[in-house]
């Protein structure tokens, strides 16, 4: 009746985390607050987990992947607008140009998102997504963005699962496209992303109502805008957060600063062969005052490229 | 080993409500939409139902509690503000003159939300309200107001929950308010409420970060807001939906005309021996145009005198 070290093993939490202090305080943590008769119980309606996604629980470069999925949208509704080969920024986008889309800055980018993104109902915005879900490739790794999810962050969504955490997504990028995915990817159900958003029109359309998304954005759920999205989302502060950017600094300074146990948790990537290194001087996902703030908070830094045995997970068949 | 009537009955769902047609259009809806092997079956992740609450889950005479409250706060707070003696509308609700309150209009609400909502963290604001509902009493009934929910209501909520339902309420007034009390006297946790909300500021405080409410109301969940705050807070269109208002037509509207199968509800208080008889001419809780749908829509309209055995729960103990 004895039990190899792999069949042990397999049943273990956390396995493509290296046995490192950092998959130790995560654990140590866990236990402690889901200890009945510790003096640092939390009962599990308050074991709430919040995670940013981008950078977080997927990868992120060239650059965010809602911004990649409204440069292909461009590309396939390109046909019907013979007139956005002269017209910026839609021109830079067919151009592949991304140097002068970025110079088109905020008003471009919010005629892109009005190009790809409004008119539609979230039904019909989910199922523009789904679509190009299956079909897209990310254009550094070739791979289709599915598989640019972290290996060792699903793993750590399931095991606070298994404790009766309630894991929410708080996103700089926007909730109708986060909720496309975020249940068949992370198992997290999209009542629970909470994300940047447009304002959204009430229409009856002769007793067909529809609530149709404008091109006008509401909320950016950054910076001081995810402990707002949260207290309004939630109404109650959660005790776990994690994140890899200055976007997700006063989310991890607010959850972490609440009274009882609290884990405030950085990812920082610093794996240039299996992923990409970047932190301070990065555009996209830039870590410098947050990673400045992890030492006297109290927060866990973790090292990609020491830290995590695996970053990305088998690769996924295409879905049915 | 016969069961005796009571044994029986005991088990079986909704003993409040009267067996009229309404509980079995409720019971049948349940009952198709569970059927695994039916064609109307619904898989539970779609199960979501809203409910209105001031007049729904709730009474809301003499005016909605959120109100009283208000004006309960606006007395306590007056020893600290002696200026309110002269000042409207905190006079007129010093001097318990409702006509003239009510004549200062939105201006005079907004000062009043200033002045007991604002300017405190979600959890400041929980202990005031929460302290209120332990000692206020309903001005008509002489009942603390937990125990004003109506008791056909809750046996439909756990009814619904017992078979996979998620349940949200989806209220004019305000979340922060109705967070308060909606787990412990409905079973709905904060995250499954919906409603108004005041502007949230973040401050940065030397450390001790807060989110603090503004008196600047930010969203109105009423009306065409019902919809759009589902969509915002859920990402998926409901399945089911009970109101008793003109604030709840499009809810209603939008809920029950989406694909698969639908239930929209109202509750009419047609009661005014055990509660009270009210509809298109009241100034609280107006039902009219709501109504005039209900049979193009095919809603299910509660005649709360001849369908519901009892309105009130038994009287609760203060709690511990
Ligand atoms: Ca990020
Ligand atoms: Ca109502």
């Amino acid at each position: 009746t004895s039990l190899s070290f792999s069949e042990v093993g397999r049943d273990l939490p956390l396995p493509s985390w290296n046995n490192t202090k950092v998959k130790s305080a995560i654990m140590a943590f866990v236990d402690k607050v889901t200890q009945v008769d510790g003096s640092d119980f939390v009962p599990p309606e308050q074991r709430i987990a919040v995670f940013d996604n981008d950078g977080t629980l997927w990868a992120e470069k060239p650059a965010y992947f809602q911004l990649l999925f409204a440069m292909d949208e461009v590309k396939r509704l390109a046909p019907e607008h013979p007139e956005w080969k002269t017209e910026q920024p839609f021109a830079s986008i067919l151009n592949g140009d991304m140097i002068s889309l970025l110079a088109e800055g905020r008003a471009g980018l919010e005629k892109v998102i009005g190009a790809t993104h409004a008119d539609m109902t979230a039904d019909e915005f989910h199922r523009t997504v789904a679509r190009w879900l299956t079909s897209a490739r990310n254009p550094l790794t070739g791979q289709h963005y599915r598989n640019m999810t972290y290996q060792p962050m699903l793993e750590l969504l399931n095991y606070l699962r298994s404790n009766g955490f309630k894991i929410y997504i708080v996103s700089g990028g926007g909730v109708d496209f986060i909720r496309v995915f975020s249940e068949n990817l992370y198992g997290i159900p999209p009542e629970q992303v909470i994300g940047s958003r447009l304002k959204a029109r009430y229409e009856s359309n002769n007793g067909h109502p529809r609530v149709v998304m404008t091109d006008k954005v509401e909320f950016v759920n950054d910076k001081q805008g995810k402990p707002i999205g949260i207290s309004q989302s939630i109404g109650r502060r959660p005790i776990f957060a994690v994140g890899n950017s200055d976007g997700d600094l006063q989310m991890l300074q607010w959850v972490t600063t609440g009274k009882g146990p609290r884990f405030g948790m950085l990812i920082h990537h610093t794996d240039g062969k299996r992923e990409w290194a970047y932190d301070r001087n990065s555009r996209v996902g830039r870590l410098d005052k947050a990673l400045q703030a992890a030492k006297p908070y109290g927060w866990t830094v973790v090292d990609m490229a020491k830290d995590w045995g695996v970053i990305f997970p088998p690769v996924r068949p295409v879905p049915p």
